[in-house]
């Protein structure tokens, strides 16, 4: 499967990326031995963790980098799109099946109503701020983004739970 | 001004597009006479209706529609993207200077957070339902879509408030 | 109609766009007359100079720029794609009845495939150099791009008989 | 090196790809024993029968597919791009070294002149017919597509001079 892992950007070494450095690691980690591909933005922050982890443990990492500049160092394939971040992550949806989400700004707000409208199934991988958090107090029926129940979108409590209910979705 | 009125999809004479019906022709009317530009997606809902009532007062409506087909009968120039309909949401704010939300499902959602990712100020036209109410419930400091403070997203209850705030804003 | 002229970029003062601008005078103002709404990139050279006369005569002048910067002065609308040239220019024909091309370098050239791959049809205004005229020498049977003859590219050698052969034309 | 291998689309068991095997063949299986990385539109004639040759040498395939549909069998990974043929071909080159171009229809010549652009080296595979030869016989001093020179067109007349070119060729 391809399992796009998005959340905050920003240094790795600052609140609050570092504080779920953890997380990340164990995140990038199975998906890389579970032999799903993984996809992100390619730059910093939770998607260089990811990153960084999946590629220690073997796995393929594909980063769809905004603008035309290079991507972090952890990235197996670099598609540089041209475009602007949330175009590019808009394009980035075409190319996965499942998504689990971790901390974010707006950006990661945008990636998930992005994923919702094309029917992509979403994990939040819950307790780890941000919108993960935040669309969960303020989804329908606990479940969906609009009335029209595009795609469910789950709640995990543990990397564990957070990559099974990701194999476990359908894609619409 | 440019400016973009988002909104819900759909059929005008049905739920929830027709209770809005009387906000939507005050909208597009003031708009119209005070000159502004009027920008949307170009199909039905709450575009059909504010376009028709900006034409109707002889006001420019541009309508920056999803594919290739085309839009609904009140645009007075239509631009085809070919892309899908979130991949033209974001291409709608590069020529926008200010947002008026009306309601919405989960692509109004996406476009709050497109242009609020691009420093467009957004009025919520608030107790339109949809994600136009939805969003204000969640908002940091009730203003921002999260701590960068891109840009202010500000509530109006009447559509003579909203076209003021969206005139007196500033561009990121 | 809508009538796109592509040509040379560049300053309007200089070789080889200076030379054309008498042509462009009179191909802005006649398209303009004829309330044809004049397509273009919105920037320099032919474009300028088509805008100019065009908005002189009264007429509407759309320019489809790329990038977010502004176009020239002479637009009635300009749209912001946010795309590199060459994106921008595959953009633009989604909104296009046919092309008059006026000499132009490698841009021109992209925008003549582009076109044909679409089937909008070319009239090529021979004598204005470029990519004008060195693809009428390389077309198959003078009239095709390829095998396929998705749609024919007609020769004209004044700007009466460029506009009459767009507006007889028939896009596939 | 990414290099990029364009030309006839079509059916692989007809006129112009059937007679065209061959040199795929040893072009694809060099590529790949080179190291090198082979970027294409992912789907039928000249770039189905390079893919298969360098999987089968055990090469990486990178498909930048147009639309949402799968790609050929011979992908080691497929990058949809929901766009037309023509814009995905645009995309394509932001993520290339160099191209080696072998006959092809208007999408070919689209891709020279988006790749000359871009200042994409360019390896013309001289013989095979179609724009690759035809582009031959109007490059501006045999070697661009206009007075910039932004970068240089070579030919070559088979393949291990081809991959010589390409590899020997800067970027822009």
């Amino acid at each position: 499967m391809k399992i796009a892992v998005i959340g905050y950007s920003g240094n790795v070494n600052e609140t609050p990326v570092k504080q779920l450095e953890e997380i990340c690691e164990e995140l990038g980690h199975k998906i890389a031995i579970k032999k799903h591909i993984l996809i992100n933005g390619g730059t910093d922050g939770i998607m260089e963790l990811v990153s960084r982890s999946a590629r220690n443990a073997g796995g393929e990492v594909i980063g769809i980098v905004a603008g035309l500049e290079s991507g972090n160092k952890h990235l197996s394939f670099e598609f540089k799109t041209g475009m602007d971040s949330s175009m590019r992550s808009v394009l980035m949806m075409y190319n996965v099946d499942a998504i689990i989400s971790v901390g974010g700004k707006a950006g990661t707000g945008l990636e998930l109503f992005s994923a919702y409208l094309m029917g992509i199934p979403i994990v939040l991988l819950r307790g780890t701020g941000g919108w993960t958090d935040r669309i969960a107090g303020v989804l329908i029926e606990g479940k969906y983004l609009d009335e029209r129940k595009l795609v469910e979108i789950k709640n995990s409590w543990n990397v564990d739970d957070a990559i099974e209910l990701a194999e476990n979705s359908k894609r619409r």
